[in-house]
């Protein structure tokens, strides 16, 4: 006899972990269902050992009294008639009965009370359930996203937290160490960890809860969501009150992946190539295959640079081949200036040429609808293994080789940072702000259209490239969510990585079969999945710039404790504002240290955090607080604010804070130190005579110099470099 | 016989709106209590027509009945005895009693369950009670601010909420057009509106509570705090439940207040004065007093300037008086620049002379502990009428006036923006950035400690100076903030007011007695008085100088419709990110605009909203479909993204987007035009000339052209030009 709801076996609970999800999922498939039910949801629950109200049917008073039993809390009884829909109306609902001889009496009342109502109803039985504790609504789910496939997530329930959207998410499966982050990442975090001297919720179960969750929906491609919403989160434990499981199509088919070494081995060549060919070079000005060979000409390239145009002749004095088939030797780059029908079959010849990447600057593919033609050049390439950037692209820079493989200006100042940009006009203000600012760039790179390379392969070759010290990429969106993560978090152990993801908001209503659905609007996931990689995300177009310039310059700080010396009491507020805004932990600092600082400042001055030396005074007082700050190893960053006055002029403030770093560094000191400048027009210079030697400064603002130094510690904390830091 | 929790009438309604709340709040002074007991709360609220729960005692079941008629509704019955004080244990509560067999049922029962469980009790009679509807739980109170005064919050209740601080406040007494728009103000607003296909509360009962709540602290100083909550708010109408009310010591005492035009009088004699006298002029370089007067002299101040200086003789070409008293005539305006505790005898000389500006250069007053030398200044400017600036701050620049009434270096860019600050350091960097930028300026101001002259009094005269078309002012704290919304509700009719205020997040732990007042951080106060006075408030340094500068070159916009054109489809997804977070509305472009849009882009461009006309278009697509943006009536302000190319050069570009504006302009048709240009370094001086033609242009930011827009737009709906604005 089969008491249970849901179909096999007579009571729901570790005895149903039996039961085969994968048949449960080919039978509502078979239906034609793509919604389970909610006893196909409890069983696949069950199967996880995601924790449901326990319930079973008894046909006896004694059955019941038994089933009680073996729930063993307070039950509810329910009567089971196809006939009587509404079971309130028909007295045949009983709850919150604890004793043998409650249940007993309640199961004849309800049958009872049911033939009374409706003298003819066919009567199954009477339905025990546990009844569901008091506690925390939450909600636990999980959704297939676009970009990065299944994905966990958890938020306080309720139809507040929905209107608010505080839901956070990770890639699934996940660890417990994600799970237990993502209850410390929503907004209300603390209401888990009770509020008004109520009690916290079981944080353990409520985790395990999730990295099961999670699991579920991992190993089966065609859950397209889980929602258990509510889950009832308390002291005790958790138990998920509705399990909703929706079927979808499995997920997309998945890009080609190459190696590591795959992938390091083609970029080097790349990036680092020996000889190059520029296939519809021409000597017609304004032509892109003119701008790109002069570029590769005028930038001083010292590898061969091999123009090929059907026409043959010469070509900015170099011999042109009128096919790459004709080239001597091979060639480490392609690059293309022909247009996008033509693409196809050059290609082909570059193929079978063993070129092994291609440079496509011409657009005319998927951005312009044109998605066959793009196709056609991914099976070309693949045929022959033949890496593509672009199309739609500017090209790509790699100064140290005094490489500029694109038709716009040439840029040559050599450095750690990396740049990306998936659109050309972001590259144009990257190239821009770089030459303006005299960023020293390892590589510029158009990624366009993204046919094949994309951003996991120049993270793993940046990675690995001992020039880049950081890294910086303008996206709109990811061709292989889980591979840039995968990159990311490998790159971010080693160096920063800064990503401006455009479209923040543009992600508009999205059909959802599920509350989870609902919350996972796309940059809510991106968010909390970038977050995860370690990656930091700049909020605009400037920051990432700046980010990118910057953060190679500070060495990682050591430690949380951060201190604000400032000449400007004014300054020092509007610091501690950005310190706070920007994620850093201004230090309480101990009475010794702060002792220590009130020595070098007037009676009238502050110590405490921010330290105020006050307006008037001279160099000596910056230097002896600074050394200070430097000397002390409890001090662990520092954020000066200096103030323009005829006492301390703004390039002696420069030159004696640069000497006072250089001095440390050279003892092997290394501390953080950005620096906001207020002043007349002189502090720029001071601000650029500053960075050049290792201290990050700008004039006029307050906010960038510690958005800065925040960046800094968020990836130091994504490295792991830092007490309690890790992946957030 | 007196059967009401309170004392005075046998059903709390409507009746007891006599009762005197004067009475009641001298009546808990006398008895030295703090807080109000519930039903002293009830009566107050009772009076102000702030709706509790109606109740009454019964001694009988008929007036049990009777008075469950009169409340009108289910009812709850409850014991009343000294001796029971757990009644629910004694069978002493009975709820959901509506018909009077029910009610006459249960009087019967609780007396007699009373009886049993206690033989000994001393039985009063039984409370009968109107039973709080379902609804949703809301949070009505009212703090004293220590800037502002009485402020009356809303908010959503429940523990979620106290954690999310999903609260807004307003001045108290409130209108109800500012109790209907805190409805909207909070972020889970939609709730209020139903969700789930729930129902909408009673808006009107709502925010008519919000304003009786205010008016009842409004009126009586000596409340310190109501805190109802929670409040519960239904669609058929709102509930207080709980109401809480805390005294305290009542108002601070009130700051010296002058009439707008005793303001005016003294300002115009400050900014542009005929004649000054510098007390501690010198001759020594370095001196403070050797600077100011140095400034004054070589900026070209074309009025009369007396150094004065106790050893008299000849400074700087000039005759020095050795008093105030020898100097001839009189003057508008006294520098000092002479060390602090000299300062209340000069000062006292000052007045004597009736010169009615004393602007205090010296530092050593409250900024340093020396608060009572700082209260001599105010006393003696007090007697003689004298205003003072100061002290404490760098001085004064009036640049019509040609007049550098610092110690600092020059400025005489003149133009239309007014700057202040509270700090020093601020106000330099202010110089240097207006400087750098070569921002026309009609003042630059030190308030620093703020003695007399402040924040409104600034805004008053800037409001009516011509000259100004834009203000912004750095703050630490307004020293009466209701004089400042004043001043700054005003002055927003005409001209946008950029407010930076510091200290955002330092406010720290604050003693509190009720959940409102715990609510009520200083920043969450500060943060909705400034909206609800309309001014723009910068989130830092950096944006508070742009906006300053910029949106005196824009227009005011007409109407809400932004359209975006771009020809970098990356810029336009961040140009949408950035619109979104600065609140503009990108216009859904009707179908015929569409179609003319797309007459003069490529097949693959985009219309819609941005416009993306693609990469490589020739200048005639920029020029074609900026001038269909600004023909079209429909379109209220452009967003452009410029992309630098070989095709269109960024002065190009520059020049065509001029003139189309400029001629637009001469036809009487003016919209905000702001750019982002991402380009090679050209795109600076390309900014450069827009910028100085009446369109904001930012080179490698795509959000801070749109920042811009957006505090333009949030001044004019402020301003009451764009329908459905007002101050939000």
């Amino acid at each position: 006899m089969d008491r249970l709801t849901g179909g096999q076996e007579r009571l729901v609970g570790d005895r149903l972990r039996h039961a085969d999800p994968a048949a449960v999922l080919r039978a509502a498939r078979a239906a034609g269902r793509t919604t389970l039910t909610a006893p196909e949801g409890r069983l696949l629950a069950a199967a996880y050992g995601i924790p449901t109200p326990a319930e079973g049917l008894a046909e006896s008073a004694d059955e019941a009294v038994e089933l009680a039993g073996q729930i063993g809390g307070p039950v509810a009884l329910k009567i089971v008639s196809p006939d009587i829909p509404h079971k309130t109306d028909a007295g045949g609902v009983r709850v919150g009965l604890s004793s043998a001889a409650e249940v007993r009496d309640a199961y004849t009342e309800v049958v009872r009370n049911a033939a009374a109502y409706a003298p003819e109803a066919r009567v199954e039985g009477v339905q025990v359930q546990q009844m569901v504790p008091e506690g925390l609504e939450v909600l636990v789910g999980a959704v297939t996203d676009p970009t990065f496939g299944k994905v966990v997530a958890f938020g306080l329930g309720g139809v507040l937290v929905e209107i608010l959207k505080d839901v956070t998410f990770r890639l699934a499966p996940a660890s417990m160490t994600d799970a237990e982050s993502m209850l410390d990442d929503i907004r209300a975090a603390e209401v888990l960890r009770g509020v008004r001297g109520g009690p916290a919720v079981d944080r353990t179960a409520l985790a395990d809860l999730i990295v099961r969750v999670s699991r579920l929906a991992a190993d089966f491609p065609e859950i397209a969501e889980v929602d258990l919403n509510p889950v009832f989160a308390a002291p005790e434990g958790v138990l998920a009150a509705d399990v909703r499981i929706v079927l979808g199509d499995g997920p997309p088919p998945r890009r080609r992946r190459y190696a590591k070494e795959e992938i390091l081995a083609s970029m080097e060549r790349l990036m680092r190539p020996c000889s190059l060919v520029v296939i519809g070079a021409s000597n017609e000005p304004g032509k892109i295959g003119h701008a790109v060979l002069r570029n590769l000409l005028d930038g001083g390239f010292d590898g061969a640079v091999h123009p090929v145009n059907p026409k043959g002749g010469d070509i900015l004095g170099r011999t042109a081949y009128r096919s790459v088939a004709d080239v001597p030797d091979g060639a480490d780059v392609a690059v293309f200036a022909i247009p996008a029908p033509l693409l196809p079959a050059a290609l082909e010849e570059v193929g079978r040429k063993g070129i092994p990447n291609a440079v496509l600057i011409p657009s005319g593919f998927a951005e312009t609808g044109e998605h066959a033609l793009q196709e056609r050049l991914v099976a070309v390439a693949e045929k022959y293994g033949t890496r593509l950037l672009g199309p739609n692209i500017y090209g790509y820079y790699s100064p140290w080789q005094r490489l500029c493989a694109t038709f716009c200006t040439p840029y040559d100042v050599t450095g750690p940072v990396a740049l990306t940009s998936q659109s050309g006009g972001i590259g144009m203000a990257v190239l821009g702000f770089a030459r303006a600012t005299r960023t020293g760039v390892s590589a510029i790179v158009g990624l366009g259209n993204k046919a094949d390379v994309d951003e996991d392969d120049l993270l793993t070759y940046f990675g690995a490239d001992p020039r880049t010290r950081s890294i910086a990429m303008h996206l709109e969106d990811l061709k292989d969510g889980r591979a840039f993560v995968e990159a990311a978090r490998e790159t971010v152990r080693e160096k920063p990585v800064v990503v401006l993801k455009a479209g923040r908001t543009g992600a508009g209503a999205k059909a959802a079969g599920s509350h989870t659905g609902a919350l996972a609007g796309d940059d809510a996931v991106y968010d909390a999945v970038l977050r995860q990689a370690g990656v930091i995300r700049a909020p605009g177009l400037h920051e990432m710039l700046e980010y990118a310039r910057a953060l190679p310059v500070l060495p990682a700080p050591k430690g949380e404790n951060v201190i604000i010396i400032t000449g400007a009491g004014g300054s020092g507020v509007l610091l501690s504002d950005a310190a706070v805004d920007h994620g850093l932990r201004l230090m309480t600092v101990p009475d010794d240290l702060d002792a220590a600082f009130r020595r070098f400042i007037p009676p009238f001055g502050s110590a405490g955090n921010p330290v105020d030396i006050t307006g008037g005074e001279p160099p000596a007082t910056y230097e002896a607080t600074i050394r200070l700050g430097m000397t002390d190893p409890r001090v662990h960053a520092l954020v000066l604010g200096y103030w323009h006055t005829l006492v301390t002029p703004p390039m002696v403030f420069a030159e004696l804070t640069a000497r006072v770093v250089a001095e440390f560094r050279a003892a092997g000191i290394e501390k953080p130190v950005v620096v906001s400048l207020a002043g007349d027009t002189e502090v720029e210079e001071a601000s650029a005579y500053l960075f050049e030697r290792g201290v990050v400064a700008y004039p006029y603002t307050t906010e960038l110099p510690v958005a800065v130094l925040g960046a800094k510690y968020r990836w130091a904390r994504a490295a792991g470099l830092l007490p309690g830091g890790g992946a957030r």
